[in-house]
């Protein structure tokens, strides 16, 4: 194979000749360029990649962190980046957290070793003081990881009030509202605060069920939807992420009611999957796309040089009517 | 920050020494080795990986091709894809090309420019011609790129055959059959003519309609199935991916009908989807666990220099009953 030596060789110039104008580091003439083209191409010679990078002490790899890509809040998340990425020339390094304990220790190492430039994460199980030792670009989709790093996110407080006041116009009396764990400290959790609390002002009734942390499986949230429906079978309203809000119209289904005339439903995310349903899920969405344009957004200031105090990004959610409510 | 140099002069060892050790690349003794790991931890010294990789020609990342990440199979395969790699130590970089119409040409430029170590594809618009020009690690899961790329499929063919001989027991004449689109050479339309061949062996009537090329959004296959179901009201089965099967399940419930009674549907790809319905979709599950397993398997064999002709690996399908048909 061709080398930098053989391509200085043909052009019948120096070997710092051709090292600056691959790397871009210093002035090279046209005519000369045009002279190290030519024998590049009749070399076959393609410059080496990784002595590139080495050069600019960047890779151009950028690493995403969820939790699972078969979520289609993740799912769609990570297309979104993935093309916003790509649309500046970034590449996408993908990690599933779930399997592993030790892969976001992991990937916060590769940052350091300069494999990869940045992280953009959704994922949290290290703690915050872990993340205060990395001075390097990482953005995070709802999780507070410090006053350095940045958080993109939906106005999740917005979003539980929105949920609530759709069932409350509906005339629900007795609501299923099904909230994440409270385990971690997210943004997201701020919806199920904000709902009970509208709930409470209304004087309404709220089965609260908590759900596991980390289980986005269709086999967990079918089992959540049976055990919350064999608690009670009063309910006339439901507040619940998409793929559960599915599996609780399946319950409902299954106990010959009747959505919406029997029991409501608001759904959250708005994902692919809240319009595969029959009649569609009423949700409060998530700009999903536009979470991860503004995730890029800021990594890209980050990496280039730019810094944040307690940052914090917060998007609006909206209403997208279905037919599993009336009026909204 | 601490260098090589710092490193040698700490541990009194020449660099040349931690230079053999970092990379591995000749013999150190232990005593020696212990002073040099002593002085990178005072120094808080972390070699430069890609400086590393540059010595060793690999980068410990695998390209994933993918038209669309949010459909539930990709989602399902590259969940499966990336666990494997991680096992093996491979970090994965993954592409939805549906999004750009040159990445899959830019990625084997990566490859051949040492940034990927190898390439699992699930996509193919570039000619056979192209593929054959590369010899490099390279896994196609259901195309065909020519014969030095091994290929992982599912027996796409059998799968066809228990469908059809499915929808033959449950009493169906009229089935409406969706297949991929034609224009593509790969191994998962053998289900479809599999399907055809066995349906006319049997006397029934089947409505064949085809799919665009490449359109897995929700959007679409609701489009498809309200368009299928305003050609005809006879039909009596249907077979359909999982996603499409459930708007044709849709279409049917709009039609108060029911399902099985009415129509059994028989879905194929068998992802979490399938699941997510009341009744459950009967399903010809892909093995995509397996299917993963595999192609990261060959890929390795393929890196560590091993060389196939016309290999394929096919693995079985099987039907998973759900209540969308009576007896299977």
């Amino acid at each position: 194979m061709a080398g930098i030596k053989d391509v200085a060789k043909k052009a019948q110039v120096g070997v710092g000749t051709v090292s600056r104008m691959i790397n871009d580091s210093g002035y090279v003439s046209e005519e000369t360029r045009k002279k190290i083209e030519i024998a590049m191409k009749e070399l076959n010679y393609t410059p080496n990649e990784l002595a590139r990078n080495l050069y600019h002490k960047r890779t151009g790899i950028i690493a995403v962190l969820v939790p699972n890509i078969t979520s289609p809040f993740f799912a769609e998340f990570v297309n979104h980046v993935e093309a916003e990425l790509y649309k500046y020339g970034y590449k996408m390094m993908l990690c599933n957290t779930e399997k592993e304990n030790n892969a976001e220790a992991e990937y916060l190492d590769m940052l350091n070793r300069h494999i990869v430039d940045g992280i953009i994460t959704g994922v949290h199980s290290l703690n915050v003081e872990t993340y205060e030792k990395i001075n390097k670009p990482i953005v995070a989709l709802d999780r507070y990881l410090g006053e350095d790093i940045p958080v993109v996110t939906a106005n999740h407080k917005e979003g539980g009030r929105l949920a609530a006041e759709l069932l409350v116009k509906n005339g629900c009396r007795n609501v299923l509202h099904f909230t994440g764990s409270t385990e971690i400290s997210s943004p997201y959790l701020e919806r199920h605060f904000e709902f009970e609390r509208v709930m409470r002002n209304h004087g309404i009734n709220v089965f609260t069920y908590q759900l596991r942390l980390n289980r986005f499986d269709v086999e967990y949230y079918r089992e959540a939807a049976k055990d919350a429906f064999s608690k009670s079978a009063d309910y006339d309203g439901i507040f619940a992420v998409d793929e559960l809000a599915v599996e609780c119209m399946n319950e409902v289904i299954r106990s010959k009611k009747r959505v919406p005339e029997d029991i409501k439903i608001v759904a959250y995310d708005g994902t692919f999957i809240a319009d595969m349903t029959e009649p569609r899920l009423t949700v409060i969405a998530q700009p999903i796309d536009s979470l991860a344009k503004e995730s890029v957004r800021l990594l890209r200031d980050l990496m280039n040089g730019k810094s944040f105090k307690n940052k914090q990004i917060i998007l609006d959610v909206q209403i997208r009517s279905g037919g599993t409510t009336f009026n909204s």
